[in-house]
């Protein structure tokens, strides 16, 4: 597998020109601009994508390049996340059937989320390494297709649109924050970034409880993790994929850590100052910002806000001082 | 005093261009409007304008309309809200000095942005009343110049532009659900949706502890109320105006009241659903389209959601199931 060309972004734009998957609006924010010390500070709010976040580019640019016979026989992916809703809406939209496969103890929140999107969902074995196991035996007696959250080309050049689109509303971009689970967004991203603005700085952030690049870039490689441990279940990826982990290392600059702590308080910024929800995965980037531990180059700092799907008692969490 | 014109809107708007006090953009919501039962809801997210609210655009067209000989002196208001914010960024973005008077009991976070706007802070009285007649003392003293909250054309005008916002962005607008405190916004809003789009429906809506207009049009003429008891502080005017009542009377189709548990219901589907923190008074709006008191028209709805300065308190309320 070989990661998408630049032109290969330019195609899943095309793709998803024509449907209601959109352009979502870069906004200045002042105050959070100064109390990150960064005078030009715009937030790419991507929390207002369709399914609540940037993985239905990704999914939808992957399901309308299905073959004709795989479109007549489905789709299948495991996750108890915005991908599982991703994919959901994108089968739909791209006029295929979808089973999303969990585990025992995932939310039913997101299960019935997807169901509302039309998917079929099953509750699989106890764990996720049980329910990725049991997903690959229905996969096989239905041929239907995997589809990857993340190391996939076709899914990367699909998050990669969004920076297509960041570049072309700031221009003159210096610095762009982008918050990593499996590093399929800033992956993508960074593909586009490095082509439009090769000086541009990027900077990853990941959980401290989910250091998935981290340790990938410190090993040379994907290494699994043997716990995940964040408030960020958006970012909460036990293991970096092939392409991501090339993609990271060859394009982004610097990978940095935030704790949950510092995602909370991020949280409760973005909601009281930007006026957005932000779950916790997407203001990664924000509390890095703020806990000084990105040196933005010259120029504005885009961070990226890349879902909106909360819990509603982890926002009032946010929101209560402890 | 008589109410602006059309004209007077386009010439505020021409006024507020070249400032950051921008054009609010206009969002549809499908989740939102499957819940209501509207087939094509949108928001207008004025909780993204410049402070915070609404308040900034009628403030500005006031201040920046002063003669040079009141712009040396200065300007002065009583507020505890939003229009005190909105007065102190103006009248500092137009080059003149401003004092903001409030009460014992005020919020200090509320003065504390004003103050970081560049207002001087008086605190004088018990009450608002009372510190509404202990502010005459200091204007006269001062010789400065008084920014009503609603009651004056310049102000009208100035909250107005939202309306051509809106039907600019929203040419087939069926119905527009806007807040009323003391009916500035849907006063001036008013003029510029009967102007260009004469069949429009406009619902104004109370929250049951301030029925100002409700109360106004039940006498026929504005009648201060005994006393106000609401979640929504931004819609707690004691009193319509004389402008905003003849505006609501001629203009608005109909006036209905929410409670503030309908309130803080539409506050926690604005922030799970649509990914915004609205304040209490920008949630009446869809509070009321929920609770069916709104008879929506032919073409999309379109509700304003009127500001974001909130407590963090009060979003954490909303989002914890009682």
């Amino acid at each position: 597998m070989r990661p998408p060309s630049y032109d290969d972004l330019l195609a899943a734009r095309a793709l998803l020109a024509p449907t209601p998957i959109w352009h979502t609006p870069v906004q200045t924010s002042r105050t959070l601009g100064e109390a990150a010390g960064v005078d030009d500070l715009r937030l790419k709010l991507e929390l207002f994508q369709v399914t609540g976040s940037f993985k239905t580019r990704g999914a939808y640019t992957r399901i309308a390049s299905l073959t004709p016979d795989e479109r007549a026989r489905g789709v299948i992916t495991v996750s108890a996340g915005n991908h599982a809703q991703a994919v959901a809406y994108a089968a739909a939209l791209a006029g295929t059937s979808s089973v999303v496969v969990t585990w025992k103890t995932a939310s039913q929140l997101k299960l019935d989320a997807a169901q509302a999107y039309g998917a079929e969902t099953l509750r699989l074995g106890d764990t996720p390494l049980e329910a990725f196991e049991a997903m690959f035996g229905v996969r096989e007696e239905r041929g239907l297709v995997l589809i990857h959250p993340f190391d996939d080309p076709l899914v990367l050049a699909g998050q990669g649109t969004l920076g297509l689109e960041l570049v072309e509303d700031v221009p003159d971009v210096g610095t762009v924050v982008i918050p990593i689970g499996g590093g399929g967004l800033i992956g993508g991203a960074a593909i586009a970034l490095r082509q439009l603005r090769p000086d541009v700085r990027i900077v990853g952030v990941e959980p401290e409880g989910a250091p998935t690049l981290t340790r990938a870039l410190a090993h040379g490689g994907p290494v699994p993790l043997e716990q995940v441990a964040t408030i960020a279940d958006g970012l909460s990826a036990p293991f970096a994929g092939g392409l991501t982990y090339e993609l990271v290392r060859d394009l982004v600059d610097d990978v940095v850590l935030v704790s949950d702590d510092e995602i909370l308080q991020a949280m409760r910024l973005l909601a009281l100052r930007a006026k957005v929800v932000a779950e916790p995965a997407a203001a990664a980037g924000l509390a890095a910002l703020l806990a000084g531990r990105v040196a933005p180059a010259a120029g504005p700092v885009v961070v990226v806000i890349s879902g909106g799907n909360v819990a509603a008692e982890v926002v009032a969490r946010a929101l209560t001082p402890a």
